[in-house]
Parts: C-alpha cells; sequence; structure tokens
C-alpha cells in the first residue's frame, strides 16, 4: 500500500494492487454485506446503514468503539460506480459541514487490480485533520481484509 | 475578484464582496430564473435544465455557442444549499468521469457579504484544464451580473 500525501496540497491517493478482478472489488464496495466484513479499524464494529450505488444514491455507515461511541460517515454517489470507477462525497458527524470527495479507481492487469484511492479536500487543515485521524491506521487493516475477501471469500 | 490557483494544488478559489444580503445570494444560486439571469459567459445562452437545491437534489445547465454547440454542466448537492453554504459535485459532458467538488460559502458583514467559490479537482491538470477553459473570462462577466441582480434586481 503506498500512501501520498503531499505538504501544501488538499489531497490523499492511496494505491495498492489485487490479485483480483476488478468485478470482485466493485462488489466489496457496494455490496452492504460485503463492505461490512472488511472496512473500518479492526477495534470498532460497523454498520452499513444505507447503500446505494447508482447515480445520485445515498450511502451511510456507522463505526461504534467499545465504550459505545459512533462515528458516522455518509454521502452520495455521481455517477453509478462501475468496475471503472466509483466518486462519492463523504462527510463525517464529527466535523460537520466538511465535505470531501473520494475517486476510487480500478485498473485491471491481467488477473490483477490496482486500486486507486484519490480524495480531495476543500482545504489542506481538513486532509491533515484526516490524516491525522488515523487514517493510515484504518486504512491498512481494511485493505488487508478487503485483500482476503476478494482473494478467498468471493 | 480575486483568484487562487496555485501551482502544483489541484484547487482555485476565489472571492469577491457583494454588497447584498447572503438570502439573495442564496436565491440567485438557486432559483432558476435567476441564475439563467446572471451564470454564464456572454456569448452564451444558457439553459437551466434541472435545479433541485437540496440535500441529493441533482442540477444540470447548459450553454449553446452562437454556432449551436452544446457545453452541460451537471451533479448532485451534497447538504440543502443555505445561506452559509452550497456544496454541489461538478461534471462537464464535454471532460466525462472527471468530478470536481464546488463549495461556496457566504460569510455576511453587516449589509456585504464574501462570496467563496472553493472548487477543487481530482488532479492538477484537471485544475489546469478548467482553468485554461477560459474560467476567468467566463466568470468574471458572469459576477459582475450577478452583483447587478442581487444589489438591483431582486
Amino acid at each position: 500500500m503506498e500512501i501520498v500525501a503531499e505538504p501544501g496540497v488538499p489531497q490523499v491517493v492511496v494505491t495498492r494492487e489485487f490479485a483480483a478482478p476488478a468485478r470482485k472489488l466493485l462488489r466489496a464496495h457496494t455490496e452492504p454485506d460485503l463492505l461490512a466484513r472488511w472496512l473500518g479499524p479492526d477495534w470498532l464494529k460497523i454498520t452499513v446503514d444505507v447503500l446505494e450505488p447508482r447515480d445520485g444514491g445515498r450511502w451511510r455507515y456507522t463505526h461504534t468503539d467499545p465504550s459505545g461511541e459512533r462515528y458516522a460517515f455518509f454521502g452520495l454517489y455521481h455517477g453509478t460506480p462501475t468496475t471503472e470507477r466509483i466518486v462519492q462525497t463523504y462527510e463525517f458527524d464529527h466535523q460537520p459541514g466538511v465535505v470531501y470527495l473520494n475517486i476510487i479507481t480500478f485498473d485491471e492487469r491481467g488477473d490483477r487490480t490496482v486500486l486507486r484511492q484519490n480524495t480531495v479536500f476543500p482545504s489542506v487543515e481538513d486532509r491533515d485533520y484526516y490524516v491525522r485521524s488515523g487514517m493510515e491506521k484504518g486504512l491498512r487493516p481494511s485493505w488487508d481484509r478487503l485483500a482476503t475477501l476478494v482473494t478467498e471469500g468471493i
């Protein structure tokens, strides 16, 4: 997994190659039962509240920590998710009013697929908040579970 | 009007103060008849095809040049537009698949309002394309007309 977060640029780009076709990665992102199997840090429980993977559809999921504290993320799909691209707005209920854009692309190379997650933020401060909130600590184990899911689980 | 487009940063921020309250600027952005009176370069005719200023609503407008060529822009509202903020995704039909995020904020100061339009792009190349496509040439006369509309027209 490669993370690029350049100083002064309101953007984070994370890439990783998976030993699976794009259609499995798409399913893992757009089917609630599958998404719940890999997304989020280990120590949080995830509930997928809404997942409408179509142009203008909504999505929302909630992480709950052991003390019962909740962290909800929600937004909209711009365009229908495909095996090439998912575009969605993001908002975190603990940081209301800060909206960012997440662009996931799937690039198939033979029987492997490079997943690129490009997130752009309204400001560098908002990007830094996101990175400091434990992005990498959450993303790394999530994508490890995603790798297991798409290579062995579906 | 101040335009900030820093090298290497996929963002354009444009600000201008208007001698009008935020509620008039909001109306000028969210009522189709009013939007059509100020938006777009002088040499293009605008048609507001869809304007649903609510969370998850769609928007779409088309510019037509004297030869009949059409340029359509469309997207979704993330959150309901208010006198504080409008957040919308953007896509240009001549550049399909490139989605950006537009965050307009209204900051009232006495009987004046500072409008800040913060646009973030998937990449610096996409930002540069947007700037080179005549952004300033379109925006400057548009905002001049917007100023006239909100101070005298509504």
